[in-house]
């Protein structure tokens, strides 16, 4: 495997090994290379920072779901460092393509055009993307279909990236060739759009394989590895059947489902927006219950979502952009939150960040509480150069110091997702501990506090949540440095078979002993690397805690705080 | 001397001993209080944060250019505490009230009206304060002169503060009645706007006046005092005549005048806005060269500056607001200037943040270089809702991030004022590392630098500017804390008798022995709160740093670079 170095700047380019890299992919990858290669005190969208694009290790099998992109830089949201992890076709072509790194270097000078970058296999070119500046994902999509062949895989800065909008994203292609698959989180679609690079293309005729090791030993794994993801009742039914979407109405039960700007964890109206309306309302206009954001998925989580018209809508419609847009927002139809959806892959913007940037601007007076249709049009201003835009699509901390509000639920200035810290005390813990800022990806206890899964801790008391979170923190740098989707981890947690596993789909791989070991210290090196980071970007144990507010107000109904000391939350850290 | 403190939520309040406060005044006090009062984590537009508006240790004496007010809090500009200090009437009619400090808590519920708050010897009296909600500070100060008599001496939240805007001022009345004199920095009038607070107004009829512990002794030193003002020639020559803009010929003949947003340290239009060319402008139509902030000024730096038609236009006219609407934005059309102070003390905004935004708003496009008219229009927004207001209201740091400018003059979140920290290395140090952020008057180093006053160190090289910054961000403080006129400075630097004879004043007011060790003990103890509060809200040495391009773009015509190390900085902190 190579890393392909592009200077955005000089358009100079260079095919290297990897070096020193060796060993490491998706966010391990990317985690080292910024740790060592940025400044920690760089601005973010200097030159001085780097955008890099890694593939997983197992990228370049054809191991089931196996084909998540990690996007690594300093945030522009944050000031830290940022993972940002993606499904979509990018990661497997470039496995595909020998590549392990594509690592974008240096910016152009003020005023200069943006390009499109096309990456064959030992070739770069730059081209003038001028006729797709401004424009919505979608058609760009179009655009470089038309340029690049039906079957180009793509990442796109959106209209917010180009705006280097903090909330930005980076768009990529999925099966279908449409851009509907978000590197969401941290602002990488603003770094993207500050190196005046507005779209990169795979040459979808490399075809390359990976040489395997041990072709025998890495086929048996690979048939287990199946077996295990299809033996699960939630890899196998929940998720295909329901999306993520199925969360809704257990995370609402558990009285956790953030309301009004996480006032209550209980949503009235949550039925009208939970999987089971979701499911049924696809079905009834003939959309797609089930979908995978990547070919080689076997989970199936995604859906196409019709419009009432059975027009296609969107897709990848994640339960946590339908409480943002929803429970978050009070705003209850369907509809309208899916069209809230396609709006941010369009203009490619963080959907967990932008229903807090509409939240704070609601708390600030600006949009009545609920008006969905309100939220929509302001919405749409980002990424136009429209000044309440530029607000909005800095995020939630930035939108609120414009209205004057202080009631902010973000940590390190990234919002929090769809778990009420005070009743899902793990996922809390996460969000405060975790380096890329309030992530619940990044530690997912809502397994044990919520959905049992995985172990059984009490989601309401401090005692194991702690230890809980660090495991699934360094599970989850682990297989997202490996390039597999997250939510293997309902499969592995609950079978004894699951980690072992990864670890001989490695070993086929190389034809070389890997452990479990190696596979925790893929995770444990990741987060150093993060940590190290942070720690020189200046960073303290001040900022891993929630803010105050979150231990002083009581959460219906169960009416708990956030109890956590800041001397008790480093416990989660490597 | 007593401490008021008001709950702005209840409307409750009490006059209490000093008591474990007592000793200290000025910044001493105002930071003291929020050190141990406030929590460092704190947003600092919640109910937790506290305003203090603290008067000097001489404010109850008629000591000259003893009227210095300190308004301290945390600040939402930078995150850490805050020490903004002002002239006008306050202080000494706190003086005269017998309070040494005023400090607000809490504050109303969210939709609550704003009040104004009146303190006569013994009351206070909150009243609806809407007929002035919105106005600008001017035509606000003669809806309250018409309620609360000619001679109220007042501090107004301007309509920048109303919308708790970062870079809002809180305007002190001056001795005409007029709301000309600002805590400029650190948004002190967004706290205060947080806390529905539309105007303090001190019943100008209590006229109490200290008993001296030693009266001999203290008229002995104020005697001396005068003496040594009136025998320095900056205070006594230059400061009256041309005021501080005396500093644009000097600062720009030394290379270190920032133009064009910090990219030389030359303006060739520099003539157009000089101290010269003010005064000559001054007399020629009838305003006041000499001009004195608050009563008791004997060096009258301040300046009344008339339009075309000869009528008042602005006043406190300072070198820093010049710089910032004029070199910094290519601007030289001085009445222009003088239209966006005056606008800057209607709206309630701090000149030298405001003038960053605009050159953020420059970088970003949305501006044209040199453009002052449209400059004077968005100027204009702030405090109106608009949201382009918004933006720019919020400072440099939060215009630059939402127009995607990397290029930011700002340390900790707060802009460099007029002097390049490259060619006056003294000043850049004490940009570095004061807990204010960047801050000019918080160790004045282009003395040595520059002027040649108080010593002669070389603003170029790195030898010698480390200590000089550190001694002066000392001996700024205690004449903070004592409420003294930091001009004094020039003066007392040069004067073997002065230090002494600030000592000798504190002497006479307690009749005991005060030392010299006892007023740099004062000015110590100010700056060790500051740090420690600082440090508990997260701050590290890497926030003690200049921006990493300062190190890598050399200055024209010089060339010099920054080159202090973050180790190199900490020497400068007590």
């Amino acid at each position: 495997m190579r890393i392909l170095r592009i200077n955005t700047r000089t358009q100079e380019y260079a095919f290297e090994e990897l070096g020193e890299y060796a060993g490491l992919g998706g966010r391990a990858l990317t985690s080292r290379v910024v740790n060592k290669e940025v400044p920690a005190d760089c601005h973010a969208l200097s030159a001085e920072n780097k955008l890099v694009f890694a593939s997983g290790v197992l990228a370049c099998t054809n191991a089931a779901n196996s084909g998540r992109v990690s996007v690594g830089a300093k945030s522009p949201l944050t000031g830290g460092i940022k993972e940002s992890n993606s499904g979509g076709q990018f990661a497997n072509q470039m496995g595909k393509m020998d590549l392990q790194a594509i690592i974008l270097e240096d910016k152009p000078e003020d005023g200069s055009d943006f390009s499109n970058i096309f990456i064959s296999k030992d070739e770069v070119k730059f081209s003038p993307a001028k006729e797709i500046v401004g424009m919505h994902n979608y058609p760009a999509q179009e655009k470089l279909q038309e340029e690049f062949g039906k079957k180009a895989v793509t990442c796109l800065c959106g209209p917010a990236g180009e705006h280097c909008m903090q909330a930005a994203t980076i768009q990529f292609s999925d099966p279908e060739g449409l851009p509907t698959r978000s590197a969401g989180r941290g602002g990488m679609g603003a770094v993207l759009g500050s190196k005046k690079v507005k779209s990169i293309i795979l040459d979808p005729e490399v075809k390359g394989k990976a040489v395997m090791g041990d072709e025998e030993g890495f086929k048996a794994a690979r048939k287990e590895w199946t077996d295990i993801l299809r033996s699960h009742p939630v890899t196998s039914e929940g998720l295909p059947a329901f999306g993520t979407a199925i969360l809704v109405n257990i995370v609402n039960e558990a009285g956790a489902l953030p309301t009004k700007n996480f006032r209550t964890g209980r949503f009235e109206n949550a039925g009208k927006i939970s999987g089971e309306t979701l499911a049924e309302t696809i079905t009834k206009r003939e959309g797609k219950v089930s979908h995978g954001c990547h070919t080689g998925c076997i989970i199936q989580c995604s859906q196409v979502y019709n419009d009432k018209n059975g027009k296609m809508l969107t897709t990848g419609f994640e339960y946590e952009t339908i409480w943002g847009f929803g429970a978050h927002l009070l705003i209850d139809d369907l509809d309208l939150i899916a069209t809230m959806d396609r709006t941010c892959d369009e203009i490619g913007m963080d959907t967990i960040e932008m229903a807090s940037s509409l939240a704070m601007a609601m708390e600030g007076g600006l949009i009545a509480w609920g008006d969905g249709p309100a939220a929509l049009e302001y919405l749409r201003k980002v990424g136009t150069g429209d000044p309440v835009g530029r607000i909005l699509g800095n995020g939630a901390g930035f939108t609120a110091a414009a209205f004057g509000v202080d009631r902010i639920p973000t940590v390190k200035n990234q919002s929090m997702p769809a778990y009420d810290p005070r009743a899902v005390k793990g996922v809390g813990v996460t969000y405060a501990t975790t380096p890329m800022g309030a992530d619940h990806t990044a530690g997912y206890a809502v397994c044990q506090n919520v959905l049992k899964c995985g172990g059984d801790i009490d989601g309401h008391s401090k005692e194991g949540n702690v230890e809980v979170s660090k495991n699934l923190q360094i599970a989850t740098a682990a297989v997202d440095s490996l390039g597999l989707c997250l939510f293997v981890a309902f499969a592995v947690l609950d079978d004894e078979r699951g980690v072992p596993c990864m670890a001989k789909l490695v070993s086929g791989l190389l034809g070389s002993e890997y452990s479990v070991d190696d596979v925790v210290n893929l995770g444990i090196g990741a987060l150093q690397d993060e940590l190290d980071f942070n720690r020189r970007a200046g960073f303290t144990e001040k900022d891993d805690q929630l803010p105050r507010w979150f231990t002083e107000e009581a959460l219906p109904p169960h009416n708990v705080k956030w109890d956590f000391t800041a001397k008790e939350l480093q416990g989660a850290k490597v």
